[in-house]
């Protein structure tokens, strides 16, 4: 009924065979989408995980399905060649993958004439609405090069997954290769993983206005209790009357942005209440995505892009407002003035 | 690694064999439990649907989730001897059931002695939040007799079931048998229904005061932009530092309250927006399980309890208060002096 693509055709057909980035859309980008497919195999088998985060909660479980998410994208970047270091916020100390275990040959330079990668990635965002059975994600970030540290964020990271474990799986997938136009596109993930995955939605966009319907996503709201511009801004949505929906989870948060066609997501930081999103693990790839649809993303505490500036470890964290861009300046002239 | 019985069993031993209401728990809630795993099959498969509620919207699509989940709930209820009739939101009539069809039989007296029951559901409630991939729920209200119109929603609704798809499939089962003590469980619903189901919360319960977390979800939140009562408490609960979970889909929303053992629920009634929640199909089963896990469900416009008064039609519509007493109890001071 609806014209949808087989999503290894896709990629094919949307990145040239004579790219400088095939092994990304034939092998990592692929593998990636595997791992999605694993870990939502895991979520759905993992019943007692429903007590996690009540009085009664198993902590083991937890862990365990935290772990086993890990394994799962630690197993699928065994399996590409061309990505040769990788961490994550469970593991975050970017080390050789499984099949580079030699990392770094001697002499090894990287010019840009070798095809290598590594990924940053959180495999299980949103552990506090894991109980209640709501949607949480994965959060992937693909870099050229063996180090996603003291790069261009803007240059170097040239994809980005987002993994939505729901009713069904889906990932937001985001490209963009020095050269080309930037893509982002929404997948219906298979059983399989890439092999019966479909692309939904070739080309995700955030709409132009005027909206029909304008969406907000307040973050850490209890923080308002106590910074007067976040209270303000805050009430300024509900007097416009914009639509709330806020999950808690930071991936289908933004993601309900980009299928809407419209939001703005907003955690701020404030006296009381401190940065703690990674920079690399969740605000990078998140960002890739929101701009390669269009919108904007921003650190809330300086007003710059997101990607502006490189991360010097992998424990730096920030804020963020993203989404709509013209929300985003909204939300920029509000909070900082 | 944690204490889970299979729902069968579970049932067994809760509900006596020398019990009125045996068939309730060896044909209709393992039946009703089969619906919830059908229908997690269905959206799992409905990769299209995520075209839904956008500009490219499908409109044949979602139509096709919805019907599909109405047929799930019909054939299960087809399989219960016990229940002769059923309506739903799709289908707001009463009407005899598939192994029924010839109900009433002449001379039908509905004296107790026989057990018959008819189903009043939601088969998909959150149609706004499918696109997006957020968790999504179906609502199920059993009643003693053959019609839930005129009747004593306290008395005569016996059970009610709440079935959330997301990352794995999970239901929240309320019982009050008259003359047994109400239970409320929450249970991990397998691939192939009630047969590999577990119950992996024998006692859904409302925590006691001191909360660690309090929880708020203020639906229709646009209302308090014309309705200052409600400005008021919303102002009231970010000064208070309560935590923000919003997805706008009802059974995820009043799941999360019951699974983190604290939570307001708040959907008023003002003059700019009209009750929408049906009494029968929403807001009775509802109000059975919150009850049953020792919360209340009030209407915001009376105060009245939910359970108070019987529905005339199947289109009677409420707005809604829910969750743990006193807090409830403090929303109906606010609202309503």
């Amino acid at each position: 009924m609806s014209d949808t693509t087989k999503l290894l055709d896709f990629l094919q057909q949307r990145v040239p065979a004579d790219s400088s980035h095939k092994e990304l859309c034939t092998s990592v980008l692929p593998n990636l989408v595997d791992a999605i497919a694993d870990i939502a195999r895991v979520l759905r088998a993992s019943s007692a995980v429903s007590a996690v985060g009540t009085a009664n909660a198993f902590g083991d479980d937890q862990l365990n399905v935290d772990v086993l998410s890990e394994e799962a994208v630690r197993k699928a970047l065994d399996s590409c060649s061309a990505v040769v270091t990788a961490s994550s916020e469970e593991d975050p100390v970017e080390k050789p993958t499984g099949c580079r275990p030699e990392w770094p040959p001697a002499h090894a330079e990287d010019d840009g004439a070798q095809e290598i990668y590594t990924v940053a990635f959180d495999p299980l965002d949103g552990s506090s609405i894991i109980a209640p059975n709501w949607s949480v994600g994965t959060i992937l970030g693909v870099w050229r090069g063996a180090s996603a540290l003291h790069q261009s964020p803007k240059q170097r990271q040239v994809a980005a997954v987002l993994g939505v474990y729901g009713p069904r799986t889906t990932a937001v997938v985001a490209l963009r290769i020095p050269g080309t136009s930037p893509l982002c596109f929404e997948v219906a993930v298979g059983e399989q993983g890439a092999d019966d995955s479909v692309v939904v939605r070739p080309d995700v966009q955030f709409a132009e206005a005027p909206f029909k319907t304008r969406y907000f996503a307040p973050a850490n709201l209890r923080a308002a209790a106590e910074d007067e511009n976040y209270m303000k801004l805050v009430t300024h949505y509900i007097q416009s009357k914009y639509t709330l929906r806020y999950s808690g989870g930071l991936v289908p948060d933004v993601v309900h942005a980009l299928v809407k066609g419209h939001g703005v997501y907003v955690s701020p930081v404030t006296g009381a209440s401190k940065a703690k999103l990674r920079r690399l693990y969740e605000l990078f790839p998140l960002a890739l995505i929101v701009e390669c649809a269009g919108g904007k993303a921003i650190d809330p505490a300086t007003g710059a892009d997101i990607l502006e500036h490189p991360s010097k470890d992998t424990d730096e964290r920030a804020g963020l407002v993203c989404g709509t861009a013209e929300e985003v300046e909204f939300v920029k002239k509000s909070m900082l003035g």
